[in-house]
């Protein structure tokens, strides 16, 4: 690892634009672009350039603040003015430029797990300080422009007149410069879990309506509210991705379009009394970033987001590894068999029930020996871990009933185990994987968590799948509001302290913070593969998600859906997967995550063991990651080399147009001999009607080999490597 | 004790009217008498009579609900109905008379510290339950009367179609049978902290906005709402006197007033969306209580909200006993010394602020040379504790502010040695009293609450004041709501995990829920003595308080304010007390409470210690009360006997108007002689020019003695009486 500060004096030119300084700045190779000024009102606007081409014209800066913390709360409603009768919640306009400071940074650090082993940050750094002389009090726009796209963010420093204060509104425009492409799915406060939209700019508020099918965790913004990462596409094949970065103690924002300017304006989730944050300088906003490329795997490569976090603040991360693991799951989201224990609870009293005197219904999933059925299959195979849900008591009346205390995260059913699945698990070589459902019911979790992950650490878990389904407690908080954020972070910190991994499902979509806390291994928010046993994933939806959601940060998507007719674990259920099993295997190397699920059951992996055995090697964590074919929509293709050895693993994932893939294996180690296994679709393999029909092929190859590779509509392959 | 229960047919009687059945219930000796039906629509209906006088004429009962948990979430906004088309958000009519059950009931229980050893809770009872065919669920309403009033409560078997439910409001009615006069503070859900308002019902409206100073800590329902306990007095002479009891996990209930009927309906507190609770079945609401009396006295020495109030459920309750108290606090109320250390923080980070480099201001109370003096004038003095606020870091910004992280509770300032103080009290043989200000940061309190306690325990703290100062966060939530309600009772049950007694000033106004967690030793909820160091207080508060905030339990009150002239403590603070020095020692008397401070300083104690020694002898803990003379507004005189000797004690407070106490001491052990030492008003005392004026004298008394004793305006006196 190499760091680098310097003071640049070249990359910053000041112009003189209608009496106010034009500040320029370059990316470090030249790709990009910035300009920054102050309008004559002295609002902050800044411009983003591509090889001289507009990524975002003019586009204003600042916050509309709801006066102080103090005033807000004010019955009278007063506008908080200082002495010289200024507004105090304007801090957008009436600035002057203060100081500006420049830095190039580059430096090489080393991932804990991850795409890559090490990550270079690479940027130039202008800081604007601006001051309000009416209120007295300044303002700092960092920018950080790397070759492949740019954060920026506020700094609020503490002064008198900006010390504790409310947000309004965050102002940040992102003016485009056409009527891009988009995939985009609706704003909402409280999910992510949507199908992606494709569509124009413009065409987003009449595609509003189609954009989302009713659920009970939404709360949907409206027409042209869109939630981020955003991915887009110019007419002239740009690549524009908009998100944020380190998101911490803020709230989530949204992006809502004004048609008549092709802007984009930052949009915060509110909380319950519609404010969108607390604040006390001296803080920082997240990062505001927007990626560009003219070419989409740029998009996929970019380390933008993790780059604009903080480094890791857990000392010792010895006990942190990436997990492949099955779960005691797919047979409850299919409904062969449930999370409940009983049927004769509409209301469950946590202090006072005895589920021992209750009538089982039968279809407890969570079961001594079904349990051990999955620990002796996912250890005869080479797991890491097997998930069990529906463990522990409570689930009888979870599910959006505003029910505080909803469970207690220690107290098992009368059917589960505790110890003897533990001791079983860890003489199979393997462990459990613990799961705590909230119910969204935060407080509930925050007074159990210590106990909660002290069971865990007596037991010997060292992971944790939690859970955020339904309306967040205490009611009008939302999902992605500051006070729920502060709460997902909370419970990685405490993790922490305990030795454990979170994989947070329905939490706010991440944002790079895995960087700073490398035991937050995944999260859920997006739909997952659990939307196939309801028929409710678009076909090309693995083709986008690397694009908008893992930007942030592995997903626990889930993959290994073999079995794709629904009606084989529930003959009430007719819904039909949207994939061929090949495909399923690709994506363990498309979607990266260092948590990756074999999702299927056991006995659908022993129908089809010899493609199981793809699944079966495929490492979990990689030295390095090349993206060989990217179009969001269509298709993406990536390779990586294990951390541990030689071998290298392809990836394909497709969509609804069957293809040709051709893949230059250049990325491999020259005049090395690699023993290359290819899973693919058969040439009649077709997601709709054939999704089974697959073949697998060995072959020699070496970085010379170009292969090419027949993929079929919603379909996908899968290479192993393996170095001779 | 005795328990006896016995199936009652004489004291209901079935008497038909338009068809429904009239259910009579009488008190155990007849006082009162209570009927009960159905109107033709179905709607439970009651009245209360006295000794056959009108308390509450023909009354509604019932809840209106907000449809199901779910189906408040629905963004639809559908109204929830069965399959058969009823509406399920009513459960105020439609009601048919499914069953009847009654119950005589009388024992007597030992209290862990009050007013008496031993209370008897004598009642007979009527539950009714109340059936709606068209919803296919029941309702069961249960009433308790007593002789000296009513409770009544609503009961939620769980069925299918009444298991997770919303409150949308509570429909009970009060429906008065005249024009009363009232002693009144405005509804609010988050204060009590108001001065009484004495008018008729009728004027309530009018007199509104003279009823409160504005303060950063209310919100105000409107006119015509009011809190309870609220006492009322009709031309007839009959005192009436509205509360609740056994508030647990639903929301505090105001009363709101419509001057056409003369009827008072429930408004329960809403919770930032607007809701009123959220319930599971099989529940029960808190019980709605009515005294009732022709005299005064009665409905001061009622047990009727403790006797409605669970049983202990602390098994040992061996750590738990009253404590009289010193403070470091007096001090800073006054504005003499300060809680901050420093005036260098606009805005304090408790993770990176070091003090120790810090300019202290000098002002700081919490300082181990004056904490010191206060040990050892207490220890001195025969205290048990010293309460010591503004020891842990972050007063500079802790006011209203919506700090999350506003205290960590266990750091403390440089200048407070928490291991040396504690050690030089313990060695002096008292207790240091901790202080856990929370700022109404709810989540970050029970954050911190577990290190917190365990910090107590350490250092040997058995006692804590929490206090909940501003606005509650989350935000929209309110003191009085049902979260924050939750929160308290969490931290009182929490607390005797550690052996913990709590004095929770600013939480909900108490309902009797310490006979059930009797570590619950004090609460505020209303204008204390620090209003005193405003000059807010009216001269008749503790002759209104006693009818009022102190039926629900014990108030932290801080009596013992020995110099009323505040600027002896702060040249700027001009303010005086409303109170002759003689009517503070009454007070130790007459606001019953197991935690009792003295709350002025060491040297002004020893300026008057002749009169300080009342302070120094007067017990915390009784075994028997007799209410000697009661007038809401103008006079309250009140014997105690030690719980631990013979002696007596008396205490007299005292209105606007100079007046004669007449007082027999027939309470105490015929033929016993004892030696009464009376602090009274001197001839010339008046609370407005001459509140120091007191006089002492002793004089031998049996239980035939008649003392009568002039009273100044804004006086009082108090009385030792030792057995010889």
């Amino acid at each position: 690892m190499k760091r680098l500060t310097i003071i640049l004096c070249a990359v910053v030119a000041a112009i003189s634009a209608h009496g106010a300084d034009l500040l320029q700045l370059s990316s470090p190779e030249g790709r990009l672009q910035l300009t920054f000024t102050l309008t004559g009102a002295g609002e902050p606007v800044y411009w983003l350039f591509y090889q001289s081409k507009p990524v975002v014209l003019s586009s204003r800066l600042g916050l509309q603040l709801a006066g102080s913390a103090h005033t807000v709360i004010d019955e009278s409603g007063t506008i908080v003015t200082t002495e010289r009768g200024a507004d105090m919640t304007n801090l957008h306009s009436g600035f002057v430029l203060a100081d500006t400071a420049t830095a190039a940074f580059d430096e090489t650090w080393e991932t804990v797990w991850g795409e890559n082993r090490f990550i270079r940050n690479c940027y130039n750094e202008l800081a604007v300080t601006l001051r309000q002389p009416a209120q007295a009090r300044s303002l700092v726009i960092r920018f950080r422009l790397y070759d492949d796209g740019l954060g920026l963010r506020y700094e609020f420093p503490l002064s008198d007149n900006l010390a504790h204060f409310v947000i309004d509104e965050e102002l940040t425009e992102f003016a485009m410069a056409g009527d891009h492409t988009a995939w985009w799915i609706p704003g909402d406060y409280d999910t992510q879990e949507y199908n992606y939209t494709c569509s124009r700019l413009s065409q987003m508020a009449d595609l509003f309506p189609q954009s989302y099918d009713y659920n009970e965790s939404q709360t949907l913004i409206g027409p042209n509210a869109v939630q981020t990462s955003l991915q887009m596409k110019t007419d002239g094949g740009l690549y524009i991705n908009l998100h944020e970065a380190a998101l911490v103690n803020y709230a989530c924002m949204h992006l809502v379009f004004d048609p008549a300017t092709y802007t984009f304006r930052s949009h915060l989730t509110p909380d319950a009394q519609g404010r969108k944050g607390y604040l006390q300088a001296p803080c920082v906003s997240p990062w505001r970033t927007i990626m560009v490329s003219d070419d989409a795997r740029d998009i996929l490569a970019s380390n933008l987001i993790l780059n604009l976090n903080e480094p890791c603040k857990i000392k010792d991360t010895g006990w942190i590894h990436p997990v492949k693991y099955m779960g005691v799951w797919w047979e409850m989201i299919t409904g062969k068999s449930d999370w409940t224990y009983t049927d004769e609870l509409p209301a469950v009293d946590l202090d006072s029930v005895d589920y021992s005197t209750l009538q089982p219904h039968g279809r407890h999933g969570a079961n001594n020996a079904n349990v051990r059925r999955y620990i002796d299959f996912a250890a005869a195979n080479g797991f890491d871990e097997l998930l069990v849900e529906g463990w522990n008591i409570g689930w009888e009346d979870w599910f959006c009933k505003s029910k505080d205390y909803v469970f207690d995260f220690v107290t098992p059913y009368p059917d589960f185990d505790l110890q003897g699945l533990n001791d079983y698990a860890h003489k199979k070589g393997i462990r459990l994987l613990m799961h705590h459902e909230t119910s969204g019911s935060t407080r509930n979790y925050e007074r159990h968590l210590e106990q909660a992950y002290t069971l865990m650490n007596r037991y010997g878990y060292d992971a944790v799948k939690s859970g955020y389904v339904g309306p967040i407690l205490p009611r009008g908080e939302h999902h992605y509001g500051q006070w729920t954020i502060n709460h997902y972070l909370y419970c990685i910190t405490e993790a922490a302290k305990h030795h454990i991994m979170v994989n947070a499902h329905e939490a706010v979509r991440p944002t790079g913070l895995c960087r700073t806390y490398p035991n937050m291994l995944g999260n859920e928010s997006a739909r997952g593969a659990e939307f196939e046993s309801y028929a409710a994933l678009n076909v090309n939806h693995t083709t986008i998600l690397p694009f908008t959601r893992l930007q942030g940060g592995p997903m626990d998507y889930t993959p290994g859906i073999f079995v794709t007719d629904m009606s084989a674990n529930n003959p009430e259920n007719h819904s039909q997967a949207q994939t061929t099993l090949a495909r399923q295997l690709g994506l363990y190397v498309t979607m990266y995550s260092p948590l990756q699920m074999a999702a299927d059951m056991p006995e659908h992996y022993e129908r089809y063991a010899d493609a199981f055995q793809f699944i079966k090697d495929v490492p979990v964590d990689w030295e390095r990651s090349v993206y060989l074919e990217a179009e969001p929509g269509a298709y993406i293709t990536a390779a990586r080399q294990d951390r541990h050895s030689d071998n290298w693993f392809v990836g394909s994932t497709n969509g609804a147009l069957p293809r040709k893939s051709v893949i230059r294996l250049s990325f491999l180690e020259p005049k090395h001999r690699y023993t290359a296994t290819i899973y693919r679709d058969a040439p009649d393999a077709d997601y709709r009607t054939n999704p089974q029909a697959y073949i697998i092929e060995t072959r020699e190859v070496t970085s010379r080999t170009t292969l090419t590779i027949p993929v079929a509509a919603g379909g996908g392959y899968a290479v192993s490597i393996v170095a001779q």
